[in-house]
């Protein structure tokens, strides 16, 4: 029932106030046990919700993606691996595996596509993998996305014999381990927003990202904010947000 | 002998004052060669000692079970795992296995229940193994529990839903990872206490359960203590604690 | 007006669903301006807001004092001075002001006072000013407080000596700095809950509390939990909460 | 001269090559001793440079306005005070000091204005300083803000009760010491980008804004990013740059 | 050749500057390409050295073995494993193996006996690796070593009734993990040295045992000092070294 | 009385046993209202209180000081000023003020004097602070004591040059701040203990003595304990414990 | 096409002013998919690129070492394993693997040899992988390296004794783990830049390098410069590039 | 006495074995009671002492001043202020005070220049102190400095229009605070040393040069070293030294 028809029983005298109250409680999620599905997500956030797969069983992820590939729903399910794929899809055949990214989509409807380019940009070929997590989000809710890899400061050149293609895209997504540098040069040479996401890559001082996290968030290039270490995910999505503007 | 035959045997010239300031110190524990026996901690603490598995090989872990069942008590084992449980069920008959919780318990003798519930509320699927060893824990000191999961802060209507049972409890154990604002949330809706937990899921920088640590120390509910790290026994513990007074 | 009355009016057809919709979220609160005042909080927790002091100015005080007594509400303001203190005082003669623990309290209506003890244990001389802000905090909820104060674990035969005062108390506050273990040796000796306040009191490796805080955190006695570094106040409240229950 | 002029000089061999190179070097900056102009900017990112007013002279300061406003460039100067703003207002008549933000803004003409509406929400009272400066900022770059404060998520209610105007923003700013849960609760309720700012505002265990930082990262809602501990300016910016895409 | 005797071939002619000059260098080590033999130290620190296991392969540890055994000196091997200590005993037969403590001892020559004792003094169960290490070392170098086990503050009857051999000893380790609260009780009972031995033991926020070294460093005892984290063979060497003072 | 007495009194039968009780905890200190005296500490730790002089008024020491000199004590005052000094002369002539070491001393009784001597090494001049509070500690307790200063690693001639000095001394203090390696250095020089002591002299990457803290804590020379940031009055106490075993 | 012939292919017409851009920003490097080649970086920086090995896979590997053998490079292949040389030295003969080191080598090309020499010093026998690492680079390009092993502060007398070979080395590599104390003794007794490298030996409080990196930093001898923990490539290179200049 | 001629005395009979062995000993360095002055350092080093102003007194600078002045030295003084300066030209004429670096110089003998160029680079306006520094320093060596300031990496084309300079210089220092940067990107574009000195300008999670320090640390560039923070002493003094290689 929709809140409409909910105020309606109650008026109609259907419902007295104590279950209208209630009602109006159980329209927004549904109790599943092991989960509490959040149904209202697709009218407040605008995309429904995804699958975390790491700590879950793969039987608690089928029950998942069973329940909304029946609702009609696209499914992407992240950090997740090829033995969990493999039992996915048993069960939906539309699933595909995507490897070095870790994620799993099931296209069973289409998305509109949107008009603007994302440019997701990485400072070495070791941030690739979260790269493609975010660049694979990105296409899975219907943006083009522009790839330009292995373009870190130290060879500033490459950069810049790129600079077409950054001014070209709407929503910019730059990837870096190590000294996270990276995204400060962007930001200098575009006026769209960057989305920085630091990666673990790198060794000794690097502290699993902690440098490349803090050399981001000190960023002296306006435009640029920060997602957590290896949010690829997070920043696939954001930038469709953005790019939905 | 308790401190009072003690002292009768001293002022009955039976001990001499050296005997008697030995005997006064020895009432309260037995060496065990690998342990110290704390036999005075029902007096003190209301509750017998509790085996922490981790760090303790099968052997000791079958002595400690051994010597508390033949005491009448009941037997709760933390951080262990099925093999230890294998070789105790052999001994203890009523011993249970507690997978998710990595608990084993053993009843050998009833527990007044408690009147009061205690919730047990969680803020994502992946938070439920330090969950399950709060709430079962509490059932093992004999306290109701309800069990309230996957309701975090992003769906907040997921936990608004559910204040009833919420308001209902007598105390709250609240456990979440990453950001760790459940306990802030929850605080703000009940006039009871509320334990957060803190756990270390998450990634990047959650810093193995700092993030959210460091949220519910900060929280800006009234109301909210918080436990170490992945302690879900401590919270469970100390919720009986507040709901028997 | 309450929740029936919007929704008889809504069924009356006084008011429309629109207007119902805004109606029952206007219930709760009041936008002030600078502050935006819960108005619901009394129902939800137990108790009224409470002025936090620091980064607020004089005239912002002076207006949510005024607002609250005029409700005819107690008033407390933590983290004070006398400055603010004597622009109270003006309006409210009820005001008093305590120098050590940075704190005013406005009493224009009688506590229902509480029947059990909440002792209040300090380690040293200087962590009295934080034990002064949780033991008035107590008081000012209508709670009987018992103080021990300077009873650190480097003289263990203090702290045994107050056996009784620790043993009949119904809750206990531990405030210590340094390295913070005396929650460990309290926890140990008694059946109540304990809340471990860490203080800022230390130098070198204490790094303004954190060496407490992480002891605290990691104490080997269960029924102990923690609040923030100086949270006077918080462990008061919390008291108070655990007190009545 | 343009890019194309010197290449058209060098084709008429008006240059040679090695003059050409030079040139084309020279174009993007001026040399001003302290300081090195970016005059490219304006071009590269959309908006002229801001001053960042910590750790400048009053001399360095006013050099710079002088130049902007001489360019017929709007000014904004950032982290500055009072003092600073007595010398620049006799240079610049229409420049205005904001004490809360500690901005001085020079309009010397007219911006476009944005269509869409970027909400400002804060948490406590205490981060309106920070707020402001964000809010401000993206009123100087020409876009409608909508403020919300003192809406924390231990009076979740609050919030709630502001849906509507959280709905209709295009973009999000969302400013919070302590804990840092906001950003969390209000992305979970909108589906336009959050920017979270998190503030310094706290004691013991906030270190200074590292608890609020912490958990916005760790933010369990999509579509959330995160700038600098008390970071308005770019938090403004950055929503300016969203709002119009 | 000793000092005297490279002064006296000077003397006589029979070395110019020169080559007394690199004699009086070459006195005090033996480079062996792998490693440098410090063969002053015994003179220097009286005791020669020992081998640090971890890091070194069974071959450079049984090289080095070899040639101190040769030189007629007893062996200590720290942080080894049985598959090391296999090799060794086909090699030197006194070798033994000490699991617990991950040591190996080859007395090759008898040490003279110290006249007090050490004690060493354990908080729980877990800490007794590095205890060991701490005691075998102790004993190694012919100093009678008392053992008291599981006696941390959480139940300090334990430790009390233990206070006649506590104030025997010369020289006290004290060995805890997680909030690393027992050297500070102990260093208030005796008027002998202390040495705190933190441990990796714990878990959540014990940090791998910072929690503890941080306690130890901040305790409010007078008389204790600290070593690194898990440094049992260190504390062992230190308190023979006091105890022989 | 004393435990004998009691004991006495109780066996005559002129104290019950609960009157006995009360008897034999109340030997071991007197509550002072803002201090608990630890009447005891003597017997039990060989040496009167400390007044730790931070955090403290000039009335409160001044109580502490009275009371102890009473009892015909020598008093310590640690981490004081010379306002303080100018409250405590007037009422104790023999006071002394050391200003670089922030200590008064108060000699009214003769010392035993030790017959070894502690060294106390600093690495660079501005280390003298701290070094003084240690060696005026030192011999406040009666024990001779050399100073060598401004020794540090990087020019180590000047260390060897004193060797004689260092292996004279039965028991050494080194304090450095920076990278805090001379500890390291002195211990593979001498067969005596040493007790490190970190500073918080330095700067940027020092951050108030952590890098000495660490590099001390990881000495690779054996014999070697540290104490806390700057505690000079620590390392010159347990110095003296050490030099009269 | 060399910038010169681009030029000239404008100014004669066969370039347009578009195709010139073009051509301009290609020279500089080249995009074979997974990596981006920096064709100018001999240029520039004075070698070739090396190629990291961590995070890529054989085949990876193989096309770059491949790609640069064909070009007539030597190459160096860091953090790399015996599975991926077996794969090397199949397709280039002259490939030799370096355990300790964990590099590859292809020497296909002779290299001018420098004349200064190189000392590379370690504190300890644990720390010889990291040295290899900088050693063999500083040889792969062309420099004649001194090797001195296992002279760390703790027994001074075996550094002194190599004060010639220190001596005479035109810049040394300082390289050691634990409290990283060495380089400020090295730096203390040579004329000539000490690059200090810090390694992850150590356990406890040596926090993976953090100790040997902080103390590094600290360090009170002048000429002292400090790289990653661990950058044993990182070193030798700079070496080489500092005994060339 | 040189050491042949101690060593001549020796042999000639005027010493004995004793006298000789001190003599050796005491050519060295000299106690001046608050200082051990290092006579051989400038043989060892190459360069005379320099006096760290910080925690020094006027009186102890004056002392070194003068003594360093009377052996006919100049001088450099660190870190300190006009007012000291005001006492240092009173007995040295050649003072001069350099206010922003806050260094006072005495050249009281003429320098040998120099012939190679170093680069200062600056990130930001309000490094600029602590370049200058490493700029004065260098020049007080009598090395020829090229300054180029306010070229951070989000204006990169200010940074590429001075290829010219930067490639010119013999040893690069490169000065940057907030996310460092800027020592990427020009190590990625010369072929000489870079010295990267991180300072503490930035604010929220730059925490005090942490963030520029960990950049710096985890440069993707090759040919980088670091110094501590705002260490622009030790930046220009490596940088001499390498210069005159």
């Amino acid at each position: 029932m929709t809140l409409d028809e909910i105020l309606s029983a109650f008026k109609s005298g259907q419902f007295d106030a104590d279950r209208t109250g209630q009602m109006i409680r159980s329209t927004f999620f549904q109790d599943l046990g092991h989960s509490t599905l959040d149904n209202d997500r697709r009218r407040r956030n605008g995309a429904g919700e995804v699958i975390y797969g790491e700590h879950k069983t793969t039987a608690q992820i089928l029950d998942l993606v069973t329940a909304m590939v029946d609702r009609g729903d696209n499914v992407l399910v992240t950090r997740t691996c090829e033995a969990v794929f493999d039992a996915v899809v048993k069960i939906v055949k539309q699933a595909e595996f995507h490897e070095q990214a870790r994620l799993i989509t099931c296209r069973v409807r289409p998305v509109t596509p949107a008009s603007g380019t994302i440019a997701v940009v990485t400072a070495g070929t070791s941030d690739r993998g979260v790269a493609e997590e975010a660049a694979l989000t990105a296409e899975f809710y219907g943006n083009p996305v522009a790839r330009i890899s292995d373009v870190g400061v130290a060879g500033i050149h490459r950069l810049l014999a790129r600079l077409d293609v950054l001014r070209e895209a709407r929503v910019l997504i730059v990837v870096a381990g190590m000294e996270g540098a990276l995204p400060s040069a962007v930001g200098g040479l575009v006026d769209k927003p960057v989305i920085a996401v630091p990666t673990s890559v790198g060794y000794g001082a690097s502290f699993g990202g902690i440098a490349a996290l803090l050399g981001m968030l000190n960023s002296c290039a306006s435009g640029v904010s920060v997602v957590n270490i290896d949010n690829g995910f997070g920043a696939g999505y954001l930038a469709s947000m953005m790019n939905r503007l």
